[in-house]
């Protein structure tokens, strides 16, 4: 799916990232933006490069003996551990159910491995544990498997926790990015930017009036009645790193498709809005854990609109904005609060390093 | 399955590991012996606690929709990265396939996970990728699912990486500890240490006449063979972190068993012992990446023994023990090279820090 050119970069290896700009990994590698994507298009994927794999969504979609199985995987590496509204432990379990949730599976297992500084106190990874069975519980799926390793002092930030995911498509569905058609309605299903913010504050040691909390929140309940109630759902995805501009780039660079936005119906909290301007953020670009966008067929679209509005998780819930037909390749754009249209482009980097 | 006293360790929250020890997580805690044991059962267990995690296993059987799947994970931190015969990326692969593999099932998928250090050089990166790769070829899986993080400068050692697998059991068995009885013979496929003293040998700038690789090998071809000649395999283990002596001690306490094993049925390299002895480790403590032992019917053992000599990793072969009735507890016992009997018990901590 990539152009794979490669570059001779050691003796007898030839590899296909530029490495005369990026000779070693920078943080901006991880941060959901172009040079993230670089790195996974060039270099991961045509070398491990499977039909699943290509498929470039949240999970991969398995058929094991005729039973269809979403299959993904996440490393949360999020500094601090303990934010206003959540901890690492609950975001390890809520991303991952929410990667499957976007498959439009019906989560059921998860696995955990635990990469531990030496010298973390034992006290903060039990409350991490107990953070997990507790998301689990509200999830409703198992922690089935699992593995324990120590790295020493100083070689770590206390705690990496990876979640892989097993869930089950109930439904004869095909929830993924090619699926899309000109004309979908693209909903979203509440304010943007609050987890970003929340983790932000507390780094940079700001205080606002009323606390805000992350938006972390398992996603499962909200897309099964969706499904349950024959919504058309194209593509889901949801709003982590890089936030809805990320995301939405993504999508419209894999289905080859203008995906056109309206500033004024994407909900943002007004106290998230102002610590954006403080702390200098787009809240396009900010991350979630409790958001996500379904690409649903137009005539669908007011009624998963009500029933996302019914759902905990779906309070501001509204439609956002609409595919558009583009021969030429993928792109975002959006009408802004003025009225004029402008790109909405992936960032190179990302605003916020280490935020899930 | 463990009892479960609580202390209190902070306000409002009682621990039940007993942190007027351990305070803090310690390199030990991650070791394979008795203290990462204390952690996982006494304090993860309990929490997340259903059957599937309580069976102890390498990994956990899923019934999803009438297909059985073996599910597992693992997170690879080892130092250094590479190592003679391997590095952290082939044994990413084989690590999973091989804990799939010990549940009896047919390894499908892998997922990865990397978090990444800031500053790793994009080469060695692209190296591991390629070693991941051909490891996936030869084990004949498919990565479908992964993930990229990465974190400060300071904050990683390289590179860790996590792997959870997804197998299907495609016969009716039921290899687990507790299916273990007395009479099984265990046979095990090679000789023991290579894997933990090649990475030592390195980390202490050992050299020895002729190069100590590695055993890093997939293991699922051996066990399908054992399988499709139709052995009676009561229980596999892969000998990692911990060795043979900690495997065996982890069996024997979940089946409640005695084990015993004879120390000159144990093959080890010469070169191999010599380099425990002048780094004063016992073999049967070493990791390796490549042995597993089989608890099979003793009517079935010979025959298994010869389908097991004939595969690539099972040169050296050999029946090692047996298992013996015992009312009281799972202990592990020796008849020594002079014909003593001793108890081989579960180290406290760890030998080796970062072997896998």
């Amino acid at each position: 799916m990539t152009e794979n050119k490669k570059v001779n970069i050691a003796d007898g290896l030839s590899c296909p990232v530029p490495l005369s700009d990026y000779k070693n990994v920078l943080l901006a590698h991880g941060g959901g933006g172009k040079l993230m994507h670089d790195l996974i298009e060039k270099m991961i994927v045509p070398e491990f490069g499977n039909e699943l794999l290509d498929d470039m969504h949240d999970g991969a979609i398995l058929d094991i003996n005729g039973v269809k199985i979403a299959y993904t995987t996440d490393s949360y590496v999020i500094d601090p551990l303990f934010f206003p509204g959540g901890n690492i432990g609950d975001l390890a379990v809520y991303g991952t159910v929410n990667d499957l949730s976007m498959c439009g599976a019906k989560p059921l297992y998860l696995s955990a491995g635990f990469v531990i500084e030496e010298g973390l106190p034992m006290e903060t990874l039990y409350k991490i544990i107990l953070s997990m069975k507790e998301a689990g519980e509200k999830a409703k799926i198992k922690i089935v498997t699992g593995d324990t390793k120590v790295v020493n002092k100083g070689k770590g930030d206390g705690i990496y926790i990876n979640t892989s995911g097993v869930g089950v498509l109930e439904r004869d569905v095909n929830i993924t990015p090619s699926n899309i058609k000109a004309g979908d309605l693209i909903l979203l299903n509440g304010d943007l930017g609050r987890h970003g913010i929340a983790v932000m504050s507390l780094r940079e040691g700001l205080e606002f009036e009323n606390s805000i909390e992350s938006d972390c929140a398992p996603l499962n309940d909200i897309v099964k009645s969706l499904l349950d109630a024959g919504i058309r759902i194209n593509c889901m995805r949801d709003l982590t790193r890089g936030g809805l501009a990320s995301a939405l780039n993504e999508i419209a660079k894999t289905c080859s498709m203008e995906i056109h936005i309206k500033e004024k119906k994407i909900p943002v909290r007004e106290d998230v809005q102002g610590a954006c301007e403080i702390l200098g953020f787009d809240p396009l670009y900010v991350a979630n854990e409790g958001r996500f966008v379904a690409f649903v067929n137009p005539e669908d679209a007011e009624r998963a609109l009500e029933i996302m509005e019914k759902d905990e998780n779906g309070e501001g819930s509204a439609i956002i904005g609409e595919v558009i037909e583009n021969t030429d390749y993928g792109i975002v754009t959006m009408e802004s609060l003025i009225g004029a249209n402008r790109i909405v482009d992936m960032l190179s980097g990302e605003q916020l390093p280490r935020i899930c």
